[in-house]
């Protein structure tokens, strides 16, 4: 950072080498959360959403612009809502650069900026037939955390502080063939890598990994649909060409996050269905 | 642009030699337009902002993000936003690399990435005392074009479909000390400018380039009232040293934009005066 907030514009160096990685994400009232949610929890998503998508680029996150839309100036609400924003983004090395806030209804929209190595940015499109399709963590927990009864304190957690997987996503550069981060749903983001990719995903739900809470909260078959179609897991979803599988466990070992093989990508059988997005739903 | 919309992000490649400069500026319902308002005009000033933050850092623009918040999908108002934004970013050499749409209370949020080459940014801070102080084209016009009243056309164009100084902002590197763009009003800006550089302006307000519309409009007096105060000019004001004073007509011909001197930057007389922000009214 050669200038930071203060003149008309940031004034940034990236590294000799690297290609520029950038993404926009809004979380607005109503939508994304309700009227009265926790200011801190909002600062984490609104900054985690965008380091998922970075993390499904491989890319390492530097540099933040926030436009933040307020109803009014509140100062405990804005502390609280800066916290979560600033340990998440120190937690990453993301420096705040840029900004401007306005009057009106609330709406917070976030761009992180990043880096690559030359060439080595992981896409959606390039995953090969025949690929074995794997997920980070254990989808569905989000969603159970945004559902009214007794969910836990983990699931409540992972859904107002998702873990954006920022070093696992870098972890696998040249390993992973094709990338794509959960945010709609694990089934409807598999969809799109494959689309991408011109091929078919071939899931195995016995696979599927399911945390112990998710099964308590909602049952076997719950669970299943919510770890499919839960959306805002944040865990990244990527395919592994054969030669590189053995490659993989050193990349990203256990440590650093559970990984899952759940299925493969598979020349499309027919025409591919728009509406399906390239997912064939429970075929294995 | 090696990668577009459609991956979790843009894949950009800045160009050797080159700093990278961000803004994010926002358009907000009842605070920047009114409800109802040319959604022509909206997708152009969305982009105009960013564009004219840039010029005033001396950047070349490059690419822009675009969060939009919409309360329905209009495909008649998203087209005619489309062609104002499009415009203006065609006549920049922008693309559009990334966007957000999200359902909610209108709010545009603009990223714009442009650049410019290692060390030659213009910043706030770089004036000298003595140095003169000069303001492009004619301040003013776009306060008057927002006001009810017998206002001409040309005005309500300079309000709603403001031209930034993008050509004028790079032909400045290597001859301004300083730059900042007049969003808040040409006293306010030059304000900030004169602080940043540890100074005071001091401005003539008979130098002041007031348009014959603006005159016809608003009088002689409330010309300069609104040449000094109004905003949302987009103009640029800066300041060169006497050195380089001779080569300003050659980087800015009359034919590029009109500039006019209109005081000096000096050694502050006494100490800053936080809420004058540097700037000494119609001290000559």
């Amino acid at each position: 950072v050669l200038l930071g907030i203060g003149d008309d514009a940031a004034l940034l160096r990236p590294a000799p080498g690297t290609e520029l990685v950038a993404t926009v994400d809004t979380l607005v009232e109503g939508r994304h959360f309700l009227a009265g949610a926790d200011p801190r929890s909002l600062g984490h998503r609104a900054l985690a959403v965008s380091l998922s998508d970075l993390a499904a680029m491989g890319a390492a996150p530097c540099w933040a612009l926030l436009a933040l839309t307020l109803p009014e100036a509140d100062a405990t609400w804005l502390a609280a809502f800066a916290r979560g924003f600033g340990e998440l983004a120190q937690r990453h090395g993301v420096a705040l650069v840029g900004g401007n806030t306005a009057r009106g209804p609330l709406n917070i929209a976030v761009q992180l900026l990043g880096s690559v190595p030359q060439g080595a940015a992981l896409r959606r499109s390039g995953a090969r037939a025949g690929d074995a399709v794997y997920v980070t963590g254990t989808p569905g927990d989000a969603a159970a955390g945004r559902e009214p009864g007794q969910r836990s304190a983990a699931l409540r957690e992972r859904c107002e502080f998702p873990v954006p997987r920022v070093t696992a996503g870098q972890a696998l550069r040249g390993i992973a063939s094709a990338c794509i981060d959960v945010s709609d749903g694990l089934a409807a983001d598999l969809g799109k890598l494959a689309t991408a990719s011109g091929l078919e995903a071939r899931l195995q739900p016995l696979l599927l990994p399911l945390s112990e809470d998710l099964l308590a909260f909602a049952g076997p078959q719950r669970a299943v649909e919510l770890a499919l179609s839960g959306g805002e897991d944040y865990e990244l979803c990527f395919t592994v060409p054969p030669a590189r599988q053995a490659g993989l466990a050193a990349a990203l070992p256990p440590e650093l996050c559970r990984i899952t093989r759940i299925g493969t990508v598979e020349t499309a059988s027919g025409p591919l269905d728009a509406a399906a997005e390239g997912f064939d739903h429970f075929r294995s």
